[in-house]
């Protein structure tokens, strides 16, 4: 080994999951959403003069902040974007989490968390969920760095009650309470209205689930002025113009029309409810996903057959070969005509497996 | 203030060059390219399908990095990209400087080298340039936590050999060199071919300046396998998505269309060169810049109310209000119509200045 790799950070590189491409494949691997952007984003992108690309883009992407601030009912000072929630949040991490003690974050959920405080040096501890997979509010009432939670959490869709995420954020107001809400829009309640009585209190939400944008790589945060100008002043010291052109331009149109977003969250959730039903007719038991996806478990057959079954059939899920999940699969909810056929492929291999 | 504001990582802020917008303004200070991007992005963004949002990008920028790996003849596995150079550097910074030794860059130069070193807590120093603002290649022949150079230099618009360059990375093989060659193309030779030999070489590059597609952020490293890996190991750990869906296809045509590439270059190397004549016609001097901008200071008139008045006139130039550089404007080569705007506006109102 060189010198020069003895100073290399050390990481434990995250492996991203499977991107299968192809024909005639169904993706329930990644929980994107199974419909387009809004028709308004597909305007907008035929509209786009490729002129504009020659600029630097708006370091402060005005356009989308104005959105998003409208939609939400907040001020322009309360909201910070950046590409995809995992910018948001590794920037938070790396903003917030100075203190030298533990931050706290469930043993089960976004499998970045721990990512990023090794890659920036931030001790950790991590609550065991209980026996249902939900998080005891509890072990979060302790002297830490900071707190880190997804809401509703994932892998296991479970929802945290609203009240008890505000008894966490009341009870830990010396550090920066974090709540990821990847997929709140699809059952659970939001803690945004919280961020203007907590100002240690950061939301981040994201493009990539119910906005149809995972490919546009756009999250952003909500919490208090003080807070947003922290992340800030970090992001200008890393990189001023992180979103690029069509990002703000086509980001601000996702926003704006609410009624393909609800429409479209709404047909997702009937679907999620309806596979709720057919997967307990098939034998297996789920958590109750208020989110995108279902985490699921077969009575019989393990977890890591089914996966390998769906696979040949060109139909990709998600499986975990870690302890404590590795019997369960995450299933993104597709539209009901992939769903249909995820059904038919189980209903005919089940019966000769395990 | 609260407790949870004495955790904030300490940063200064950077603030980004100014962006005016409107009409009839003529945009000569962030050293964009002043002609459209190739015709090929202009096709590619017309036939761009909406539908492909829904879906995360190729965390790989597999078809974008293909067409890099073409063009400069080396190895998939040699290169890196990310949101603009800026995030191929800061990621570089992160990744590479952990020995706790000081790393050495120009007193004058690219202003975020030092905002990145204190972002991630790395000591610097930093060797004056001789008196004709040229880095005194001798100086980074000793021991350091590593090296960064602008190559072209800015806002100096100096060029430095490449014997010298290839001088500095062999006395310094152990730690990691980085070359940032955001000005290459319109003038110096580049070390590219360098990273051949070299495996502590990293060569970084833009879009943002002869690509014309600042507005995109795309931004690459060129270098050893070892050292390439070293990087996305760190880049999975933050964030696996970085390049969007439109970044990725549009990148991969601006790179394909070299013709265009050769031509636009070609066009404002020319401009500047006569831009070099006018200036010095109307009591300029300006450095032998091998960039897409000029460094130029008058004989007689400050510098600050050139800038002044110049703004006045609706011709944004830049003016660095701190020490050694304030009596100088960078001057971005825009089309030889912006150009002789600027040339009129200057010998009308010089003469009554000073």
């Amino acid at each position: 080994m060189k010198t020069w790799e003895t100073y290399i950070r050390k990481v434990v590189p995250y492996v991203p999951g499977e991107q299968p491409q192809g024909e005639h494949i169904i993706k329930l691997n990644t929980n994107e959403n199974p419909y387009p952007p809004a028709p308004g984003v597909q305007k907008a992108l035929r509209e786009m003069n490729p002129e504009q690309f020659r600029k630097y883009p708006d370091p402060s992407a005005g356009l989308l902040v104005k959105a998003l601030a409208d939609h939400f009912q907040v001020s322009e000072k309360n909201i910070f974007v950046g590409v995809g929630s995992d910018d948001v949040l590794g920037m938070a991490f790396l903003t917030f989490f100075n203190s030298g003690k533990p931050i706290l974050f469930p043993d089960i959920t976004y499998s970045f968390y721990p990512v990023w405080a090794d890659l920036f040096g931030i001790p950790y501890e991590t609550p065991e969920l209980d026996g249902t997979f939900s998080i005891r509010h509890e072990d979060y009432k302790r002297d830490s760095g900071g707190i880190v939670l997804a809401n509703p959490n994932a892998p296991t869709g479970m929802y945290l009650p609203l009240g008890q995420v505000e008894d966490i954020v009341r009870w830990n107001q010396d550090v920066v309470v974090i709540v990821d809400e990847a997929y709140v829009d699809f059952g659970g309640q939001s803690a945004v209205r919280l961020t203007e009585n907590y100002e240690n209190l950061l939301v981040v939400q994201t493009f990539s689930k119910s906005r149809s944008m995972a490919g546009m790589r756009i999250g952003y945060g909500i919490g208090s002025e003080k807070l947003i100008k922290a992340l800030m002043d970090v992001k200008y010291s890393y990189n001023s113009y992180t979103l690029n052109y069509p990002s703000i331009v086509l980001g601000a149109e996702a926003v704006k029309d609410d009624i393909y977003f609800r429409e479209t969250v709404d047909k997702i959730v009937r679907t999620r409810e309806q596979a709720k039903e057919r997967f307990a007719q098939m034998g297996f038991s789920c958590t109750d996903s208020q989110t995108n996806f279902l985490f699921i478990t077969h009575e019989r057959v393990p977890a890591k057959d089914i996966f390998r079954i769906l696979k040949q059939e060109k139909i990709y899920v998600r499986y975990f070969a870690v302890p404590k999940l590795d019997n369960y699969l995450r299933v993104s909810i597709g539209t009901d005509e992939e769903m249909e056929e995820l059904y038919r492929i189980l209903e005919k291999r089940l019966p000769q497996m395990g």
